[in-house]
């Protein structure tokens, strides 16, 4: 191996730079234009390089947007995960999973974030909702029943959205203080319910 | 009857500059300190008028917020409204309500900006928390059961806040464009059971 290279001259960017021009260009994109409307090839151009550099570090528009947005997991790998254990009781396996990011805290500011912004701009609400519709609501829906898979995906994800606010953003007495798995216990039947539970007609 | 008065001196204010005058003392000092630690004589004082006017024209410290919210209705008033019919299909009841209010648009904007306010900072967070636990939770969950009142209520509000940043805020499909009495049948049986339902121990 050669020896390091002795600083750097200015003109080329090292791969963290770069990485955080990809990440920049990634955010300003989403943020103006929404999750559905960007493409992997934008965010290169507007960061000034070559595509296959941000399919290399990224791999994906989702990858893409979990790092720009700093989230601590990728949410449609989570869903995977979830998936993988079949759909019994897969509404209090969702709610003890996302109350473990959030109570440690490492995802509390990300999403705190991204509620932020959707509360107080459109643009930002389009981001969030195209976001959650293609790569979490839309992928959990489908596996979980064939019946209705959209309006059961958004039912479990206001019921999520609530418990986050009122456990985390208000914080509500005495749900924020409560011990996880009481929670698990009183809302994953909820989800349950809206995930692979009877629908009314109409 | 005298003839009206023709114009003001500018020394003594109508009773629509005072209105206005108490509406802005209340905002700063719930905004400042918290719903539970302002009084109605404080707003006065901050004011410079009578308490006994404050007491006159809002009646309460409830009516006092919900004016200078500018929210449409009384929580409370609304609580009272919905026990008055009893429990049964109370959770029923309470969404479509609440979403005629919504859908009908004349509470959202100031719901809105309850909430913008508790997710950019925590003093506005703990007005609207500290208000939700005194005037809506509290008296709502003491009717509905005696089994551990504030985690129901807590509970049925995580739902409630959660279906109206998913339906309103961030607009999540299909949930956001679904008939009135859909979101009634699927929602209005959780709420019912956070309110009525069997609670897990612990």
């Amino acid at each position: 191996m050669a020896s390091k290279p002795q600083g750097r001259t200015g003109r080329r960017p090292g791969p963290n730079q770069t990485r955080a021009a990809i990440l920049d260009a990634a955010r300003a994109a989403f943020g103006a234009r929404g999750y559905d409307a960007v493409s992997v090839r934008a965010v290169a151009r507007e960061a000034g390089v070559d595509p296959a550099l941000v399919h290399r570090f990224y791999g994906s528009k989702e990858e893409l947007f979990v790092a720009a947005m700093a989230l601590p997991v990728s949410p449609s790998r989570l869903v995977e995960t979830l998936l993988a254990d079949g759909v019994d009781d897969l509404g209090e396996r969702l709610v003890r999973t996302f109350l473990r990011l959030f109570d440690e805290g490492e995802a509390f500011a990300p999403f705190l974030a991204l509620i932020r912004g959707a509360v107080s701009n459109e643009r930002a609400a389009a981001m969030l909702r195209e976001f959650l519709a293609r790569e979490v609501l839309g992928r959990l829906a489908a596996a979980a029943s064939p019946d209705r898979p959209g309006l059961r995906a958004s039912l479990a994800g206001s019921q999520m959205v609530g418990l986050a606010m009122a456990r985390y953003v208000i914080g509500v007495p005495p749900l924020a203080g409560t011990g996880r798995e009481t929670v698990v216990a009183c809302v994953g039947p909820t989800v349950q319910r809206y995930l692979t539970g009877p629908l009314p007609a109409g």
